[in-house]
């Protein structure tokens, strides 16, 4: 039996710590297991799983803390598949809690553990409710959740069943002792039933396999993440509730980005997402049509879509003159299409006027507003249902979403809607932000995924040296600027020779900057010398011919929850003042390279901005990827850095390097 | 009788187009009339306001277009005070629409005029609703609304109502034929029933009485606007349902930060501000202290305040004592406040902690968030509502604002909360977006008002004509580079003198980019020589010492919305490749001059981000200053274009400058 059916869909669940005690979480448990279709085994108190006759897929824990380290050992030698431990007090608790999970851990043998400390599992379809959450949201739907935080992770489930979303499957996964969530997204890609994969991370214990998983599900399937800790008050309010290492915000972004994976800054966000995507034909294009019975709502709803990236473009003549004949005077066919306040139209209107969009070629999505009467009008909302159940059955892939602007009294008919399939977002700011993500994850899951490349493992060169580091650089495509390291002035000047301009450095890099220990445009024997001299009390010095080129600053380093990672960004102002980096998960491909620099604020300088012609971007990428090859290579390696790198059209070189 | 009197609080009024046909917009006027205490006088088709016996102080219109006028007419020869036009049909239809709009401005004499075209005026304090709106939102509340979107000011009404929210005065002012936005906000800033202004805008035909009016209030009552039509699309369709003159989204922005306005983007922000503010004491600073069953929520809470510059800081260990020993074991005492899912403890922990925390002095604001079991528990909700009234009792100013996150049954606790003056906002996202903007605004309102400065008319200089500019500008007290006209290469030669480097440029500011005309690090009188021969080609030359510095752009320019406004911004890809410019109203003094500088993005470079000195920000601000005035004095003048500024530790002197 596969983890996955283990979890969501056993044949026999034991309910370890089942009771009859009113309010306690163990008679909780067998309420909500009461709609299980398969058999429900209670374990009471003084029982013990040892004496179950029969195979258990899963069991459900619920006993104190410190008996459950004895429930594992009794699961193993029952030879139950899966558990779930419900029951808190582990490691979320401080140090007598980890050494009690870790016992639990040991004791559980071959038993596969989801929590301890966590909310539970839900199957919507078959029905499983193994959670302590009282009703499951409907089933039949393609979204799964996996959520970190088991209170939140269950009010979003309450949203959702206000807003008509139906689940696939659902599971809080607590302190992830065993199962971990890089494993769950893995089960969960591979799960017919689940079509959009949820997630609510506030760590991840494994973040490289997370990511890597992600990338190769999202050409399928969306996986959309709202990872908070972010901020400072919100790391340490992570730590203290789930206690994971942290990584940069800018690290999580850029290797998320790389994976393709739908970053959302809120657990609403992400379920609205979800919503725009899953059983939804996905944008071909960014290109929105709005049609409105109120000017100020389209003009608020084109000014958000902008800031998703999304066009709002004027329609043809043609299709103008079309919607133009179905309009009353006054009213605007351009786009939005602004049907006016003509009650007794909207439900004439609004499917005509949707079904002509589709159809039309011109829009990627179209987005009916219903605002007031025209939410309020049964009628409209049943028509625009007729409507996209047509175009679906004629094939026409166009996604419709309604952007719904009315009183609470108004629901039934947004209900109607949603649980038809037409997603509905209240108000403008939600609908623009859910079909800009909806468009922006059409766009990323287009790219072709990389090709898996062995990196073959190499001996570190000595920390720090600038010469074994640049012949090590250069075994993985990294050049370096022609280096000539002298100990005396005399040698200085000898490898200058007369290829002015020159710079002379001090040739360790570990203090080079606090000691101002570099000398740009020397132009003459004389001024290498007086250089040479100077620099030379610090020890052995390089002479370098003086190149030009765009700054770019490069690195690899280990970063605690993802492994090795690339960083780069341009230089001077837009490090130090901008903070304009960006990261990926080595090693990269060139293309994956590349997309990180268009990533950058300041990308524009690389291809010509200010007048100069583009820079070798190729070049430059590769440079980022060979620093990260390096970094994967050599274990001994902990961090380089390259910078700057200074591009040009012709080829990209670095002029300081550090390996270390 | 005031404006403000005639229009909300109107003794008699005349409903010119009453009906008794069901369905007719008259009809349905005389039905939203039918609360209003004063009398209404019907005036139906073929009878006349000059028939009328005594005085009206308000007319309201529904009469087809082509009528209002002979109205208008007739409503001057009754002495009518105000009249409000509903009817459709005039400059938002075309040029003939326009004709009768100016027709009716013509006819109405000393008739003040709401619309045409407009969705009516409601007090929700008398009542009177001249509106088509049907029914009124409660009143007892300070909110005001201006909306230009008609149906969508109704809209946000709706959603204010299902929200609890009490208003004063609501009014939907249609084309502005007369009576502007910037005069409903003098006669609102006035009103002592309005504290709090909100402003639904898609263009302004008085932008600079408007931010003048709006900055002079702001210090007692908040200003806030949602400022639509942004996009490309969102201004083409405000453009084709307002008719008004458009103006670069960074000028809107600069001139409304400089005018102390809230700016929001959407319409549902513009009320959740609202709620925070109106009848709420105001955050003395950016502190807050969360309260959360769900460390999840906590920690998306964290994390959204803090992308709004809020802060949740650890409290004090004294603090965390006392809390600690309210709560349960594993709970967390640090910020956000922990207090677990002890359900049974909510009713008593939330108000406790609400009331602790106020009175504490480490915080400015307390966020109660409540989810799921915590707000459906009615007991907490009322335990809450008490807390906050013995706190306000106690003259305890610190703001309560519940973050709600619950299932649509719940919504009863929250209305409780809402309707007693603890504002509810739906999630973290809307939260933290709330207490952003209030922050924002309380700090903004300590800043000192500008004293009216008189700027002294004078003539123009000859265009383009750098000595007579040099002139001008040094009026203003702007140094421009010490710079010698020359007409041939010996002139420009015994101008340079000894004094290396200097730079050669082409007098003409008309075309100097272009034709490259610049010669800069010239260090030989041979080098001025060539430079000086080869550029008086294209006419004189001037010779300047070779200035270093930051690189700073100053310009000022005539908006079509504001009137002469500046513009400051860092040079070279600050600019180019970031557009990292502001605006401010000019005239101004040099402490919004400075403001302004601190709003932009490369502000660090001007402070010594990169090791230099920070330059005299007082100097720079002083270029801005006079750029403004001199554009504001000299009629003649369109633009100032100072570019580069040099700015150093000791001065800020520009080193181009064009007069036009």
């Amino acid at each position: 039996m596969t983890l996955l059916d283990a979890l969501f869909s056993p044949r026999r669940v034991a309910l370890v710590g089942a009771s009859d005690r009113v309010g306690s979480l163990g008679q909780v448990l067998a309420a909500n297991l009461a709609d299980f279709p398969g058999e429900v085994v209670p374990v009471r108190g003084g029982e013990s799983l040892r004496d179950v006759t029969g195979p258990i897929d899963l069991a459900v824990v619920s006993v104190p803390a410190k008996a459950v380290p004895a429930v594992a050992a009794d699961a193993a030698a029952a030879g139950v598949t899966a558990m779930v431990v419900l029951s808190g007090g582990f490691a979320e608790t401080g140090p007598d809690g980890t050494a009690l999970q870790d016992e639990l851990v040991e004791a559980s043998g071959a038993v596969r553990v989801v929590g301890p400390n966590c909310f539970g599992i839900q199957n919507c379809d078959l029905p499983l409710n193994a959670s302590m959450a009282t009703g499951l949201p409907d089933g039949g739907g393609g979204i799964s959740l996996i959520s970190q935080s088991g209170a939140y992770g269950m009010a979003i489930r309450t949203l959702a069943v206000d807003e008509r979303t139906r689940f696939a499957k659902i599971l809080a996964p607590g302190n992830t002792c065993d199962v971990t969530i890089a494993e769950l997204l893995a089960e969960l890609s591979a799960d017919p039933a689940t079509r959009t994969l949820c997630f609510l991370l506030e760590s991840l214990s494994d973040g490289r396999a997370f990511v890597g998983t992600a990338r190769r599900t999202g050409v399928t399937k969306p996986v959309i993440v709202a990872k908070t800790g972010r901020s400072a008050a919100g790391a340490r309010a992570a730590a203290s509730h789930t206690a994971a290492l942290a990584s940069s915000e800018k690290v999580w972004q850029g290797v998320f980005r790389q994976a393709g994976i739908v970053e959302v800054g809120s657990g609403q966000e992400l379920l609205d997402v979800a919503r725009a995507l899953d059983g939804q034909p996905h944008p071909a294009g960014n290109r929105v049509a709005v049609i409105t019975n109120s000017g100020g709502v389209g003009v608020e709803l084109c000014d958000l879509l902008a800031d998703e990236g999304l066009t709002v473009p004027a329609l043809s003549p043609a299709l103008q003159e079309r919607i133009r004949a179905m309009l009353p005077a006054f009213a605007s066919p351009v786009n939005p299409v602004d049907v006016t306040p003509v009650w007794s139209r909207f439900a004439e209107l609004y499917p005509a006027l949707t079904d002509l969009l589709a159809r039309s070629g011109e829009v990627d999505v179209v987005v009916p507003v219903l605002l007031q009467r025209a939410a309020m009008d049964a009628a409209t909302a049943e028509g625009l249902r007729a409507t996209v159940a047509t175009l679906r059955a004629d094939g026409v892939e166009v996604p419709v979403a309604v952007c719904w602007v009315a009183p609470r009294d108004a629901r039934p008919n947004a209900d109607l809607l949603q649980e038809s399939g037409v997603p509905c977002f209240d108000w403008p700011a939600r609908t623009a932000r859910a079909l800009g993500h909806a468009h922006r994850w059409a766009r990323t899951r287009e790219r072709p995924l990389p090709a898996t490349r062995p990196v073959v493992p190499v001996e570190a060169p000595p920390a720090l040296d600038p010469e074994a580091g640049a012949t090590f650089l250069a075994r993985f495509g990294v050049t370096t600027a022609r280096s000539v390291a002298c100990a005396d002035a005399d040698e200085a000047v000898t490898a200058a020779g007369d290829a002015f301009p020159v710079v002379v450095k001090i040739a360790s890099a570990a203090h080079r900057t606090e000691l101002g220990g570099v000398r740009v445009g020397l132009s003459s024997a004389t001024e290498v010398r007086d250089a040479a001299s100077e620099l030379l009390a610090h020890g052995p010095v390089l002479v370098q011919p003086q190149l030009t080129g765009v700054e770019v600053a490069v690195g690899a380093l280990r970063d605690p929850v993802f492994g090795p990672v690339v960083m780069a960004g341009l230089g001077g102002v837009w490090i130090e003042v901008l903070a304009d980096v960006g990261f990926a998960l080595a090693p990269l491909d060139r293309a994956d390279a590349r997309e990180l620099l268009t990533r950058l604020r300041g990308y524009a300088l690389l291809t010509g901005a200010r007048g100069a012609g583009s820079v070798d971007l190729d070049a430059l990428a590769d440079v980022i990827v060979g620093a990260g090859d390096a970094l994967v290579a050599a274990d001994g390696v902990s961090e380089i850095d390259l910078n700057p790198v200074l591009a040009t059209p012709e080829r990209a070189v670095a002029v300081d390097w550090k390996v270390a």
